[in-house]
């Protein structure tokens, strides 16, 4: 279920496995930017989608492993990972993880999306780790004996994600720790815990950048901000608690993240959404450091040890924690994208078999009013999605 | 040899099936228009290229399937077919396919190019459809027993092609049945015939579309014509002969479609054969609404059974079937995109073995002269192919 | 350890194997053009990048062979090569291969960059041959008894290279004539050389062009060298030479490469690199002929019989041979583009294992004073890689 290993560290010569996802989508007016699936064509509140077309290649030897996976959609075929790994014959105790793969930041970003049971990742981990990827290198140490429930991994990564050459001269460093208890309560009970560091920098590319002061954003001016590297730092921690009881399995899942993220201002080409995605070319405009929030809490509760499950979601990105959303838009240097955005997701999940899933699921997409025109009230953009899933 | 099922129904784990096809064409004047493997550069009448290099990797369980292929050429990488078929554990009565797939209509359509005897599909169907493939869903019935001989096919899709989200909010449905007989008169016998409806729409963008008046265009304005989704509609028939004789296996091939086309007007920076063609992107000029007339005829004969094959194909495809060629270019707002196009194809393919064959073969592709400058007379752009293809 | 060729000549099926190169590299300065994985971001002096990520696909039968390879990086996949190749069943005596293949010019285009000790191919081949391949036609001849030390190929090209379909109506011409000794002097001592021709032309798309007049380019005006097609012909050398000794075997390669380039001045928006560059679209300005000369020579040692050998290199590529340093930027035509470039490359590689390598290697890019601005003393471009690959 991790993306940063092989289907099986097992020894094995080449191994192809995959999945594709295909779905249905519905929203509640054309044109929306959407974190399900990306953002609706301008005329369009409907479409079918191929969401994910996996197809992934490993090898295990002795010493070290192989993985190489592309996407392959209706936007075009790209690398999605490619890294080798290095390790000790019989254990994972040490291992060097070098090329194309996943930010070890925090539980989600990390966890395969054939094998989650909510179709997309957080509104903000979308945010601030686009296509979760990066190239660099990792040290994961995990101890086999009485430590064996902890994991520590360090990244060094470009920081300027999956499509990139790095684009500056600096590299972002990440931190993880996990812990992970598997069998507790006659081993119906199955914990995990953990937190993360991400401390990078983004460049800006003009004479100016912007400071949040409290009440808006304050413009800083000077020759020598050309090429100054401000701060993105993120916090992390997360939580999943699994517990299998007469009822059926029950799951929760919740990570909460905070941080400095270098945005831009949102405008006629750059939408509210994209204005605190990070980047990965440098940003044409000044710089806007904000401090975010975000969380999520994911629920899945399986119905009668039968093949549904029910799905209950809630997740909140603030993308700017120090402002109240009707605050934006005054004469502040605020923008678009300043706004909060929670989502209220629920659904079902039916499992034809372990390699078939159907999931039926509708958000709720919910900002609060600003005094901005195009956002002086809740926007319609909820989205319903009917998604299948084939997992080879 | 449908493109729209695994290379087997047996189950199976994942299998990787392809082919290779490469060419070298010359044609009469450099830089023209070519339904043959696509347009010539500006300044060329001869070029060797990739015409498909295709991956395709399927697996087959007890009540589902996957298919997945990619293309892969000098014009790039792509997804070319990615779905899931849901189906009986016995027989395929009743089969759910969703994702990408070849749009149901017809018989060449869903034909492989993998397998046809011809090099490409004729022009009538590059147009209405160019590269056969859409998203979304279809469900197919196929009896097992008295009527096994039938197959009704059902699908929607978004009507914007291949490598779209869909750009209206529209889909566009599409209905198939067909008859196949197979070993009549001493199994010596092979016939199949259908027919096929289309029922969909584009979507115009601007405040005007032009109607047809019998003697050129109208120009109809008005501003609630923006947006409004212009019908698209097509009706088909097709028949199959194959006759096995003592002078080797006789093949004909022949279909007939007919319809409404939403195309656009020919100009300086949109061919004539593009202005016809279906749009996978919202087009930025007014609609044209055309009646067309397309069809072809191939004819097989395996010489003295041997591993020679004649080939020889007849096709028309005409954008205005109302509409004289005399008249095309006369202050009717008429333009190149109205011209009718007949090729006359005539080669030989040789098989060396089950997996690689030879296929030479030359096309005279004819127009009546217009009034329009560049078409007063037949336009020079026949095409000598020569391909060397490898299925594996 | 030919890319021409399957991963083995044995009957197979489908067989897949590839190969990964993951990188960190370090530059003396931002922003440089660089033959060592590609230029850099105009504001980065060091990345990690994915520099090959290949997925080939092979099958042999009795009469013929299919390989299939793409190449997915950060940059995009695409597809690398493509051909089929017919043969005898027992021997390879004549062998036709169709596609999309390695042009057959010298030691180092056809050698695989998974096999090959040193990071990257010279200037010279990277600059007059970028990507290596081409599409078209090769037949080759490699005697089975008495001469079998004999290879001969002959290849009919595009001329415009991997990602193009032929923008003229030109073919190229290329042959290749190289000798193999492998075992003398006890099996110790294996030898190799060859020479090849390549003959092919570039359209001019101007009025003019530029031809060398002993002291610079002289201008050539005339309506009809718009579509002229100027000579592009190069020749080449090569020799190889590997000895097993007490010490580790140590190898030689050299090549040498002269002829005529059809390149265009460097300006603004064309780097002195790209200017003498083959072109895979026709060039928009006017085409300077130019006399280059190119080599290079490496050296590899084992040593100690261990899994370390010591690597170096040294490489030359003047694109303007009868063009003295000191006299570019005076008032004769001559711009970054004509810069002669010296590489003196060294460093170590390990080898884990039969698939897996770690390179660690520095590049000393040198260049002599010009009357440029930017030139006017080495510019600071030496490049340090560390690499890991895994071949699968």
């Amino acid at each position: 279920q991790s993306n940063n290993a092989p289907s099986s560290y097992d020894i094995h010569d080449i191994k192809i496995t995959g999945y594709l996802q295909t779905q249905f989508q519905k929203t509640q007016s054309p044109g929306i930017s959407s974190f399900s699936g990306g953002d609706f064509a301008e005329n369009s509140d409907n479409r079918f989608i191929i969401r994910r077309g996996r197809l992934k290649i490993d090898r295990v030897d002795k010493y070290s492993s192989i993985v190489f996976q592309i996407d392959a959609t209706q936007n075009g075929v790209q690398l999605m990972d490619a890294f080798i790994q290095l390790h000790q014959p019989d254990n994972k105790r040490f291992q060097l993880t070098a090329g194309l793969f996943n930010r070890p930041f925090g539980y989600s970003i990390v966890y395969s999306s054939g094998y989650r049971d909510f179709p997309e990742r957080s509104r903000v981990f979308q945010t601030i780790m686009p296509r979760e990827r990066d190239i660099g290198a990792m040290l994961s140490y995990q101890p086999i004996k009485e430590l064996r429930f902890l994991n520590i991994d360090v990244a060094v990564v470009n920081g300027s994600g999956l499509f990139a050459r790095d684009y500056d001269s600096k590299k972002d460093v990440i931190g993880n720790l996990s812990f992970k208890f598997d069998s507790l309560a006659n081993k119906k009970l199955h914990i995990g815990f953990g937190g993360s560091i991400y401390k990078g920098s983004v460049r800006n590319g003009t004479e100016s950048y912007y400071t949040d002061n409290g009440n808006g954003f304050t413009k800083n001016t000077d020759p020598s901000y050309k090429g100054a590297n401000l701060k993105r730092n993120y916090y992390g921690g997360n939580v999943q608690i699994q517990y299998d009881n007469t009822f059926g399995t029950t799951s929760l899942k919740a990570e909460y993240v905070a941080g400095v993220q270098p945005g831009v201002a949102a405008s006629s080409s750059i939408s509210g959404a994209l204005a605190s995605q990070s980047f990965s070319t440098q940003p044409a405009t000044d710089l806007y450091l904000r401090n975010f929030t975000g969380c999520y809490i994911w629920l899945t509760q399986q119905i009668l040890k039968s093949k549904f499950s029910a799905l209950l979601a809630y997740d909140v990105y603030d993308p700017n924690s120090k402002m109240n959303e009707d605050q934006i838009g005054l004469d502040n240097n605020t923008t678009a994208g300043d706004i909060k955005f929670s989502t209220l997701g629920y659904g079902m999940t039916y499992l034809f078999s372990s390699r078939l899933k159907l999931t039926v699921y509708n958000e709720r997409v919910i900002n609060s009013p600003t005094q901005l025109t195009n956002y002086n009230k809740d926007i319609r953009d909820d989205v319903f999605t009917t998604r299948l899933q084939y997992r080879w």
